[in-house]
Parts: C-alpha cells; structure tokens; sequence
C-alpha cells in the first residue's frame, strides 16, 4: 500500500524548499517532538502527555495534538463514548520521526550534563 | 584531547533528564536548527544567515547566536577589527548535531511534499 502524502500544512508557512526547513515547519516545535516521543514510549492520552513531566499545559498540548493531526504525524482513536475520550497514535509519517528522536537522544546522552545515560568525556575511561 | 562537556545552558530551564528533553531544551528550535544547517552548509556571517531565505529577522537572529554560543554549539571569531565583524563557527559538540539534521532532511525530502528531492510516493515507480 503506498503512503499517503498529504499537503504540508503544519506549524506554520513553508519558507523555502529545503527539506530540513520542510521538516521544522511541520514538527519542528519542542513540544511536538516530546509528544512524538511520549507516542514512541507507548503514551497515547492526553492525561499521560500531560504527567510526562515535561510541563507541559493544556492549551499547548491540545493545540500541538490538533496541528500534528493536521500535518499527518498523527491520527486520533475514539476509545470511550461517554464521556467522548480519544487517544492518539502515530502514522506511518509520525513513526517515519523516530530517526530524528534517535539523534537528539543520542546527542543529548553524550553532549548534555545531567541527562539520563550521560557520560562526561573527561572522566571516562579510555 | 578529551570533548569539553559545558553546562546546560541554553533555550531554558530542563524539565526532565530525558535526553531528548535535555536536546530541545539546548536546540529543539527551527530557527536554531536552520542556523546549524547553514552553518554545516558553509555560511558564517550574520548577513549570510539572513539571506538565506528563511525569513529571519535581525533580532531573531542575534538572540539565538547569542543562545547557541552559551549553549556551547558555535563560537564566534572575529574576521575584521574596524568595523569589527564577527564569524561564526560549529564547535565540535556544534557539528554532532549533524545526524539530527540528517535524519530531518530525510523526513522531509520523503515526507514534506513541495521540498528538493522530494518523491511523491503515489508516482514513484517501484
């Protein structure tokens, strides 16, 4: 089955046709990518993106959870009736993020002090 | 010679000791990210950033060098005394961003229709 592109509608108007600038419009905002991560690890209501410990707000989550439906990174799921309540998974384009996520993991592990997995150069050994 | 590691000082206060959290805490900002892609693409100069076609503006521009540089990802250097005019260029923690910007030029060259390279998978012959 191929993959569905959809017109880039996202964070806000394309500005050149640099994909790496194609990319920033669409999902390049923080706390886009920490709900891409939270759907990685295996988050999917709002309640959880919410107690992720990011801090992030109700407004900012529902907002970024509407435009990232929008630009195709993600679907939303009724799972109860009532009251309604939907969770959210990744597409396949959302789930195309993860290579992106990896990086940043990888570098924040080695380039920033005090994260989770962090090594300071200086002192490991060799 | 051992990497420098410098404290985490960047876009604003980390919330988490998630790496990913820790990198867009430091990066996780298009305009940022758009100045390490010109960086990696050979531009230095402030006035190279602004014509680059992204629609900086002078003020967005100076504050997140200014970030970038106490984040420990460039460093300035100055190429003229009168007028003094300064360079910019990636540290060695700048230019291991490289795979984050990689991995976003592949998302969006497959993913973001309308950039270069982009292959629209409905036409793609297989």
């Amino acid at each position: 089955m191929p993959k569905k592109t959809k017109p880039a509608k996202g964070l806000g108007p394309r500005r050149s046709d640099c994909p790496i600038a194609g990319t920033l419009d669409l999902v390049g905002d923080r706390w886009t990518l920490l709900i891409v991560r939270d759907l990685l690890f295996g988050r999917h209501r709002f309640s959880q993106f919410l107690t992720a410990g990011e801090g992030f707000t109700t407004n900012i989550l529902a907002d970024r959870l509407r435009r990232m439906e929008r630009a195709g990174v993600i679907r939303r799921v009724r799972y109860q009736d009532r009251p309604p309540r939907d969770e959210y998974h990744l597409t396949e384009r959302g789930r195309a993020l993860g290579p992106i996520l990896h990086a940043m993991a990888r570098w924040g592990a080695t380039q920033v002090e005090g994260t989770r997995g962090h090594v300071d150069p200086e002192t490991r050994s060799s």
